[in-house]
């Protein structure tokens, strides 16, 4: 099977390392990263990836991923990756994202009438695009398979590779990378966390998620036409 | 503050990944990805990663860190690689590692006479080098920080973070981040997973694991000199 994972400048790295961690594992999967070119692309925070195929040279998608992350913006109005999405959405078996990656799911027209989630900050900004937003961590819609944020692509991955190869190779592959998480703190979601924190963070990050709905609501009024 | 993290060819790229989304996101740390040349590095299943530093280059690090994986064994007899931890660590405020990266800490000494975790597959090595070995997710003792397997990065990382910058800003990052996992399997660990399952992992990683303890066995003998 082919894992075909789109990189891309000012993702969020973890959204693909993640999930790169439980595919890359399994024998019976060759994983691809795939950008515009070769060259080195950079992650929000400064981790450098290198792609490993073009666009151009990427195969047939089995399981098609998105990542999120600031950088998704961009994507969101560029024909070239939304036609590159597309043409791989027709073949895939699976079409699926972590956190904001679901937007641009969503902006290639790959999401509408389905049930999907995203980074809780971004989650109803789905709905411009005739998809219903869904507050878990992980949602599976038929061939749609969405994390919400950033970390939750662990659980993204595993629950995606066990619906593939079954339970088993799942559960080994989780023991092999002793996942068995133990968050230091109570509050990693918005419904666990004390409110005061979730509006500090939904303040320091006003500006930058206006921008987000901007893109989202202009693009969404294409996609739904 | 300098985050020092060493990067090597066939590491385990999520011991570091994690982490790094974590450090990264901390506008007072600098996080640095240090190896022997700017060449890519790549880990033992494909994903690619560029070096900022070389071992020349690198800033004493505040936060010294080193991932696992089967490189591990190649850096256990690194002279260049052990004088460059033993020399950053004279200077750094922590000493951590995630995973195997602890037998590397171990090899240059940094670890005799600590409590320190592991990857369960090879725990009980640390006690070749005067290390007690302890069966914990994140061991902190003193200024040596240590994870446990591959996703234990996360939880370590928090941790650390949580002591230098205080609990509100590792929540903080928490939140962001949406660390609220939910593994769709239990069974992360020996303690909860199926006997079968551990027993199937020890067998088809003997021959490696045979390997590495040789490799523990001879390196601990020079350390203890």
């Amino acid at each position: 099977m082919n894992v075909v994972m789109l990189l891309y400048p000012n993702m969020t790295q973890l959204d693909l390392t993640g999930p790169f961690e439980v595919f890359s594992s399994v024998k019976q999967f060759n994983v691809h990263l795939v950008w515009k070119t070769l060259e080195p692309v950079r992650d929000t925070h400064g981790l450098t990836i290198l792609p490993t195929v073009t666009l151009q040279q990427s195969p047939q998608a089995d399981i098609l991923f998105v990542p999120g992350g600031p950088g998704q913006l961009a994507l969101m109005e560029d024909q070239q990756i939304l036609t590159f999405l597309r043409q791989q959405a027709e073949g895939a078996q699976y079409v699926t994202s972590v956190c904001t990656g679901s937007l641009v799911l969503a902006a290639a027209g790959l999401l509408s009438g389905y049930r999907a989630t995203s980074h809780w900050l971004s989650l109803e900004q789905l709905a411009y695009f005739d998809v219903e937003p869904v507050n878990q961590r992980v949602v599976v819609d038929g061939n749609r398979v969405t994390g919400a944020g950033v970390t939750s692509g662990i659980d993204f991955a595993l629950t995606l590779l066990g619906k593939i190869r079954g339970p088993e190779e799942a559960k080994m592959v989780q023991l092999r990378m002793e996942y068995d998480p133990a968050p230091p703190f109570v509050g990693g979601s918005p419904a666990s966390a004390e409110i005061e924190l979730v509006d500090r963070i939904r303040t320091t990050t006003q500006v930058f998620q206006q921008q987000r709905q901007a893109v989202s609501e202009k693009v969404a009024k294409k996609v739904r036409k």
